[in-house]
């Protein structure tokens, strides 16, 4: 049985996974892509945006590459996916990733706004939920078909499925930055009474990586 | 012209400076200490609290080491400096450290409770300012004679002079764990918008340290 799990997902030291006033210019916020550094670098990262054999294989790389291991099925919220708000007035919006996404898995996207599924190249097949959490991630249960579900985001899905107590382990990665303001990811949700506890951590000089897990 | 300065001040990764429920027991808070971890191991600690020549002397041992430098006077809350609340009932408490305790300059402790000065081995003397945080940032800086000011702590002490715009430079220590509740350090509080960007960064097994510093 696969877990649910938040992979990669990096955070301002003042607890900020995106910074404020996000838009089509600034998908991350303003500053939020400084949140990245520690990946952009990477051999993995590289690979998956055109930059051939180059980058690094560090520590950093072999996060960002466990990040995509196992995975069967992503979820992931509709700021994620796109910056449209409302209703989709046409299906022209594809994703931010052009024609071939770095998922290759179905991808269940949370909208209160019903679409088609859209179904990518390499594997990617954009499913839109129109009906919860809950129902998300069963659709991606089964269509992952026993490995890993990946929650990408935004922080407010990440929260709401921590909250529903629904995820079983996260991998945190603090850059030394501070955003001031934003999307708060851990405010006012005690991971130790959520049964988390750190079971893995690693340093490098962009970062602060922690993989928390719930006690069984 | 000395700075106003918080040293070593160690936040676990989801924002505490201290963990809740605090006691004469658990002075930090419930799981607080555990937050000191990266400082414990080091010579500085070991020296401070009898423990010879021994501890490590490595990248955190040169962050401890240094914020004692050049310290002219501190400033701590009433909390920091003991469990009693309300009015002194006597002048029997002298503080957490025993007779000679580590800081061997003035220490201008903040209470609604006037008490006398403490004069104790050493060097330190304690002084009860019950006016405010202006009124004991100015009679820090009359003692410390050009030297930098060190608020220690706790929480709430530096939340008020970080709003009041009173502190030009913190020295934060991240430790990889999570306290969930307690005391949250930086809630609320713009660093960018105050001013403070990061000027030096580094990384240990146990923590990430970050100095900030105001923009001039």
């Amino acid at each position: 049985m696969g877990k649910v799990k938040v992979c990669a997902f990096a955070v301002s030291l003042d607890g900020f996974g995106a910074g404020p006033s996000q838009s089509l210019e600034n998908p991350l916020g303003v500053r939020g892509t400084e949140l990245h550094n520690w990946f952009f670098k990477t051999k993995t990262f590289q690979k998956m945006h055109g930059g051939g054999d180059g980058g690094v294989e560090d520590v950093d790389n072999a996060f960002a590459e466990r990040s995509f291991d196992n995975i069967g099925a992503w979820i992931m919220g509709r700021n994620m996916f796109g910056p449209i708000r409302g209703h989709w007035p046409n299906n022209k919006w594809r994703g931010w990733w052009g024609e071939n996404p770095p998922y290759h898995t179905p991808v269940f996207v949370l909208t209160h706004h019903k679409r088609e599924p859209l179904e990518m190249d390499g594997g990617t097949t954009f499913y839109f939920v129109t009906d919860g959490i809950e129902s998300a991630l069963k659709k991606a249960k089964d269509a992952a078909k026993g490995k890993d579900i990946r929650v990408g985001g935004g922080v407010q899905v990440i929260r709401e499925y921590l909250k529903a107590g629904l995820i079983d382990e996260l991998h945190l990665v603090y850059s030394p930055i501070f955003l001031g303001s934003g999307e708060n990811l851990l405010s006012g949700i005690d991971m130790p009474k959520l049964g988390f506890s750190v079971i893995e951590k690693a340093y490098t000089k962009d970062a602060m990586h922690v993989v928390l897990s719930k006690n069984k």
